[in-house]
């Protein structure tokens, strides 16, 4: 079953994650607050700029277990081109880690 | 009063922003259920890009609002230099627009 | 003549940033012959963050000194509206200040 | 020998790449001379968006070898891990793919 992920192999990392995710969740909720209550304009851009780092870190993290685990089986699996290809266009699309 | 924001002057762009931070927000729930459910790592890094994707769009329509009025205003009333500084200081911790 | 730009206001400024743009095209002959030596790719990696890094700052002090002469200029002028717009549009283009 | 890069085990890559970073650098001995000239701000802004875009794309398809070649021959011998770790790492400060 390839199409599951690689954190139920790291239980501390999936736990970490949910977490970082749930903190930039929690950062949107004040960030909509802040735009309906007129916040100066950097003020928000500076929340925005924080989600935004959680956000690459929580990609960088979840990218690199992906690595160390799906990519690593398909490798020793003999079908590791096709894996590689798949990570590598993704990472084209988030803007950054 | 120069901390009030710049979105009561544009209604129309400040609704538009809240609705995409929620449609943001909205996001990473999906993407925490995702990782509780461990989803597939790939399908996690694509639903992070469009997070990205979406908060990089309100960054940018964002400070050029700001740009549009605050710092407008800030120059036609003599202190523009100021304003300008602390606005490309913030865009330095923005990943991306 | 509203196509000339805001450096020759900026004389210092403008030798700050041949520097850099010179720098970073040193690193990038550096990185050419890396690769033609085959050296290991994550030092060249590392190279080539080096450049992105001194292309960010060139591009932000270089988007920051337009916004406090040529927009400037146009806002007091009474046509800031079509500078702004267009400076974000450029903005959308670059990777990372 | 394990600082030898990947890029002799891909001899088109290795050309297409020496290829994209002579561009990468012809731009930005124009781009000098647009600094030099007082070329308009936003000219120069385009130029320097368009270099981050090659060095973007040159640095994806190196990361993207060097995990097919490299990373793969590592994991097959045993320690992916810290070439993995040291890859990750490396991304970390590249600006953008």
């Amino acid at each position: 079953m390839e199409r599951i992920g690689s954190l139920h192999e790291e239980p501390m990392l999936k736990g970490q994650l949910l977490r970082q995710v749930r903190i930039a969740a929690g950062h949107l909720t004040g960030i909509g607050k802040m735009i309906e209550g007129d916040a100066y304009c950097v003020d928000i851009l500076k929340q925005i700029a924080a989600v935004q780092g959680i956000l690459g870190r929580t990609a960088r993290a979840l990218a690199e277990s992906h690595t160390r685990h799906c990519v690593r089986h398909a490798i020793e699996e003999g079908h590791g081109e096709e894996k590689i290809e798949e990570l590598f266009e993704a990472l084209k699309y988030l803007r950054h880690f």
